[in-house]
């Protein structure tokens, strides 16, 4: 039933990218089984590990209608190419590109962000059930594949739950990434409920199983070859702001060490994806986090966290996706051998699994747009309507860890716009989820507080030139009155 | 070390209330060791299980600055004399108390709502750091007490926390309860992160651990005897609008049932705390479950569920609180033998814990202030501002059950007020937890919608008088744009 030359966790590098007899296509050959109404669940997560091919052709091809399932963010031939051909009709979790983004907020797509913990389950259970249409095709990216198996390539994502829930599979086996990440990969398939195990993992580094995703061998349709690379995100370096509030992070983290016995054994840190999360895992360098190991558990490895690999800060890092600039993917690629020692990428429901982020006392550090005065973060919406992105994994973290921070810039659009604000027109991490708002100008300790309480701590770290209209704000409500004071008159023209 | 007379999980019952030589007090001796400013972790959840002769021996007494901690709802010693008194300075997690509700909107006293699921870990890890003021004291209601044991009594709450992160331990030893309740515990201790173990249960309904809550025996400082029985919540009989609500509810359970693989094995249930929530475990008995086995695994067992338990439509059930009526508790006493087969009750950090929720693939219905066109849920503030009772662990279910319903009238205050409204100016459970919405007038089953598609879906369980109004708000928003259209300037003043 299983091919016996299938890599395992003692075995995990195969010996060949194709490993038997495969139903080889060509793209527009694989993109052929798309019938006019689909469901495409692809791999992807972080920018890397799409597949590439078999979308172009879709778009080139003939005119459908498309349901579009990813991990995370995936490259320009799926949220750009399949948007302006006019095939995407609907989209989940992530919109990560301008293109597809646009085109959420105009209305041209149907697109809801979801949850990534959340998203193996929804497509089993019916979580997403306008959205699958038609029949189920997984198109993913491998290093290898064989009649009954893939390798992941830069991302495992939600790829397992995917190939698991699809009709069909389609694999794209790209040769510009090294088919050593299979050591990389540790592919736990969680059961379902209400029979479902706990997470074989009492150590936020461990290895429970292979690199090898399995499927119905009767479900693989094609296997198209490529060797294109991943066109991942360029983040942008870190500027004076980001570095401000990296160090006020730092200066809280260190604080927080001595006295939290949270900290007694270990650091267990998550950071969101993005620039300034690059710039916040650069500064732990700088913090003195003492005997205790330091380790990464969140859902992507960006390149500051190779430095503080390379610099023997960190004990290791768990993700489910490499989401590293071009260059950070050389020097990964060029040591893989070496780094795959210290870093593990695990399915996206496992790599965000509540169970785990409770279990090991994960810090989450997440961004966000705007903050309000209680402490109500909006993630995801530009003026409470326009969606950038989504929430990801971002709730995932903010709910469940045991210690969460939100860590953004005080103002937006070159300081015309602060980003506290008294009432967020979109919530999506409450105010039971937040602990701690860092920006540039300090550190807004809320755990505890009253909501009045929480107005005033905010105040203080809000940029200067908004802290009186903010304060003239919380008097208007507070004389409204009510255990968190809006005056709703004004709560979107406070200025 | 610990006393060999401690109840166990083979043996539950204590051969005696008062266990061996312990510091007996009077509720006066017993309130002289909390010192003017103080922190009281209390028992009790669901109204019932809560301490009462030391709380109002403290409102009698010597002012203090207290900061008070339950595990959920408390009765009027603790939430109506001590705010009397002018001894309550700070509140966490819940005011279900008119009097305690009403100072916190005055901002007599400083009150945050949180999850409950996180209170055990809140206490130990600085998650209220702002309120954990003074000594730590723990005053628990118990059936039984020993040198470094209890058993608690109705209810469980977060007493095994609370007793174990306080400097001392004041317990109430109640004669009013049968110390039969004893057999419906199972008190499992989790251990700390990042070394935390999975929780050891593989069926909703499995038992662990035995009755006893320990605790250091240097910490016991006074046990104090009574006979006052609770004063638990008294529900109202179900309206005409609940029943259509648990009609609607009913027939989509049963539609969901065959074509959702969730149920394939087993039907597993939580209700919210309420009224809405008794009437629709009522209205269970009408769904056609098939032969699988239907259990209750939630916070409180209501009477509707010995209605269920007594008709053999209920395998069982798993709650942290007997949130029974004074009827209810009566019928609970006098069988309680026979209803320990089928009911265990569990610290309030492991019967609402995410990975159990996500385990046990529970569906999860829960009752709300408002929900807006895109499935954010208020459940917690009326008008935005004043708070009523708290999130509770609604959060817990809402997020992590594998299929969530919000249940809830469409309208309030005898039929004036929408609750389907453009914007929540208040979010306890944001678009991405929120799948199914059910009121007197159908099922907005949300899942898999884009924003713009649940307005629409939202608009027809909405209360007819107000749909026009409510289009008409959509139609405006729309013309605004983005994924999430809102028209802000109207977002509140819509009609």
């Amino acid at each position: 039933m299983t091919d016996p030359d299938a890599p395992t966790a003692n075995d995990p590098v195969p010996d060949a990218r194709l490993g038997g007899d495969l139903p080889i296509a060509t793209p527009e050959a694989a993109a052929a089984i798309v019938p006019e109404t689909a469901t495409l669940l692809v791999s992807g997560f972080g920018g890397v590990g799409y597949p590439k091919l078999v979308p172009e052709a879709l778009a080139a091809g003939d005119a459908r209608e498309l349901t579009v399932v990813s991990g995370g963010g995936v490259g320009d031939e799926i949220d750009r190419d399949l948007v302006e051909s006019g095939d995407m009709a609907r989209r989940y979790p992530f919109v990560p590109n301008e293109t597809s983004r646009a085109a959420a907020n105009d209305g041209r797509i149907q697109f809801h962000d979801r949850h990534i913990s959340r998203l193996a389950d929804e497509v089993r259970f019916g979580g997403i059930r306008a959205g699958m249409r038609g029949e189920t095709i997984a198109v993913v990216e491998a290093v290898a594949v064989g009649p009954d198996w893939l390798v992941p390539s830069t991302s495992i994502g939600h790829t397992p739950a995917y190939v698991g829930a699809a009709d069909r599979v389609v694999v794209e086996v790209n040769r510009a990434q090294p088919v050593e990440l299979a050591r990389v990969h540790d592919v736990h398939v969680r059961d379902d409920p209400p029979n479902r195990d706990p997470i074989p993992l009492d150590d936020p580094l461990g290895e429970t199983d292979g690199p090898a995703v399995r499927f119905d061998p009767a479900k693989l349709a094609a296997v198209v070859e490529t060797d294109r690379p991943d066109d991942p995100y360029e983040f942008r370096s870190a500027s004076a702001t980001d570095e401000a509030i990296a160090g006020n992070l730092g200066d809280f983290l260190e604080a927080e060490i001595d006295r939290n016995p949270l900290f007694a054994e270990a650091a267990n840190l998550q950071f969101g994806v993005g620039s300034l999360g690059n710039a916040l895992m650069g500064a732990l360098a700088d913090v003195d986090f003492g005997d205790r190991p330091v380790s990464y558990v969140g859902e992507v490895v960006q390149d500051g966290l190779l430095d503080m690999l390379d610099a023997g800060d960190l004990e290791g890092a768990s993700a489910t996706s490499l989401a590293l600039s071009t260059a950070g993917q050389e020097r990964l690629f060029d040591d893989i051998e070496r780094y795959a020692e210290d870093v593990v990428l695990r399915p996206a429901d496992v790599s965000n699994a509540p169970e785990l982020i409770d279990r090991f006392g994960v810090v989450g550090v997440n961004s966000a747009v705007e903050v309000d005065l209680y402490g109500n973060v909006n993630a995801t919406h530009i003026g409470g309507t326009r969606v950038v992105n989504g929430i990801g994994g971002g709730g995932d973290f903010a709910r469940n860890c045991r210690l969460g921070v939100i860590a953004l810039p005080s103002t937006a659009v070159d300081g015309s716009v602060s980003r506290i604000v008294p009432l967020t027109p979109h919530t999506d991490h409450t105010e039971h989820d937040a602990s701690v708002i860092v920006t540039e100008h300090g550190v807004a300790d809320l755990r505890g507080l009253s909501p009045r309480e929480r107005a005033a701590a905010l105040i203080e770290v809000a940029d200067p030139s908004f802290r009186t209209d903010l304060d003239a704000y919380r008097q208007r409500a507070a004389d409204e009155g009510g255990n968190t004071p809006h005056d709703l008159d004004t709560a979107f023209s406070w200025r």
